[in-house]
């Protein structure tokens, strides 16, 4: 299997399925659904949405059919960076080489915008609720996952730890702690909530909660590594700015040999828990060891 | 029947059930549930829920079995106020006599907590999953038409309108698209709701509709009116600060004795819309009326 075909073979369900699910720059009020377009359609990698598409297929669902929940997890994936860059939060220019969402359209609409994303995902569950074959009640726990994973006690738990502890020496357990609920809680929420929405069984639910949990860590640490050796073209960041924002990160706390240890084993420990899927789990083992080669 | 002390009824199951359904100060992080809390148990009028309970009943529903989704409504009306009151939107320090929340906590706490609010509402229809009676797909309705009200075509479209059109002249079309959104929605999302999750029937549904539009056109008129001739010890906001703003307002727009009659108009409309509820349409009455009263 060539993991890069299947990735774009995903990746183009889903931008087409993106492109139909914010409402277009006809309808009023035009601002606020031209700063949502902004904000979401703009080359992102969709990991997290071609995650919650292989949690269908996993469960033996139809990936196409799946295609609002992993809508809502990258509308709320998109809403939480337009949030993070204004600046009050990290006061960021810039996000993949374009000037972010507040530079184009201020700081009101901004903030309105990310708002608005985080309610059109949660919008979108009634889509499929006359879908044949899906129970209502799976709909609701789905989404539920979403919003537990994205709320004071996960993602926005990240984001406030991020912020506390900006300039301070943090120890290990509280960055782990950090990167878990920053960015592990939605990576596990897109899985699993993919594979809840076809009936997965729990013990199922387990495998892909560990798979996403040893993905989302792997991944957090290549970033963190990225930020050091990293191509600024590809990353579209500039080299160093972790340290010289004086940001506490798994190179900083462990040093980049250990970090790129730290990457291959969460690596490997991701590709075990897919054991259960034999064969079936080779799309989810190859994209978790792409990782190690992530350039951006 | 004593209006007031129904409503207080209402508000005081409100208010226990809010303190019950945002996570405590003891919860990690400590600072983000602080800063929920205290935008949200302030003392408010809870209209909003009051609505939702409403709705319930005249569906036939038992109020307390809605509490979930009446929450669900105050929690996203206190998440709307917290960035309503943001330095980048109308920068206000104060807010029913106290400071801000972004006053108290700093702004990019603010914006979390306002962000951790609108997520905490979609966390809470699962809570209502296995009560007896209550069907999954009328959960999915009542919170897709609360999703839809506060979204980028409802309360948010009008919280756009308002921050374009200030310093600015705006005809009476675009005074009532504004408020519509901006706080009509809610209203209707809430009472609708409330009567949507114990199977209301269509006709039922139409004639909420109706009331809680005219409903809220009456609140925000009687709102523009106090901010002329109100009392500050009560409404907590200086009077005229709409005028000094250039705020484009009912009273400004119809002139004060216009947009009276204006008001109560609306009232008798809303009070017209209960016909098919009989006498148990008679909280929903008097509520109605009481707005001509509205001091704060």
């Amino acid at each position: 299997m060539k993991i890069e075909i299947e990735i774009e073979t995903r990746r183009s369900m889903i931008e087409t399925a993106l492109r139909d699910m914010i409402p277009g720059e006809d309808v009023r009020p035009a601002s606020i659904h031209q700063a949502m377009r902004y904000a979401v359609l703009n080359g992102g990698k969709r990991l997290r949405p071609i995650l919650a598409l292989e949690g269908a297929r996993l469960a033996g669902g139809e990936m196409e059919r799946v295609l609002p929940f992993a809508c809502a997890v990258e509308l709320i994936h998109s809403y939480s960076l337009v949030h993070d860059d204004l600046p009050a939060m990290d006061d960021d220019d810039f996000r993949r080489g374009n000037p972010t969402c507040h530079k184009v359209f201020g700081e009101a609409l901004a903030i309105l915008a990310g708002d608005a994303l985080l309610t059109r995902a949660f919008e979108l569950p009634l889509m499929m609720m006359r879908e044949p074959g899906i129970r209502c009640e799976d709909l609701m726990r789905a989404w539920n996952e979403l919003a537990c994973a994205v709320g004071s006690q996960g993602m926005i738990a990240g984001q406030v730890i991020d912020l506390e502890s900006e300039g301070k020496w943090i120890d290990a357990e509280t960055l782990r702690y950090m990167h878990r609920n920053k960015t592990g809680a939605l990576f596990v929420a897109s899985l699993k909530g993919g594979a809840m929405i076809f009936g997965a069984s729990d013990r199922q639910l387990q495998a892909l909660q560990r798979y996403a949990e040893h993905f989302g860590l792997a991944f957090q640490i290549t970033d963190d590594i990225l930020d050091v050796e990293g191509d600024e073209m590809l990353t579209g960041k500039p080299v160093g700015s972790d340290e010289r924002s004086h940001k506490a990160t798994f190179v900083s706390i462990f040093g980049l040999a250990e970090a790129k240890l730290m990457a291959a084993e969460s690596v490997e420990q991701a590709v075990d828990s897919l054991g259960i899927f034999g064969k079936e789990g080779e799309f989810l083992r190859a994209l978790a060891k792409s990782i190690l080669e992530r350039r951006q």
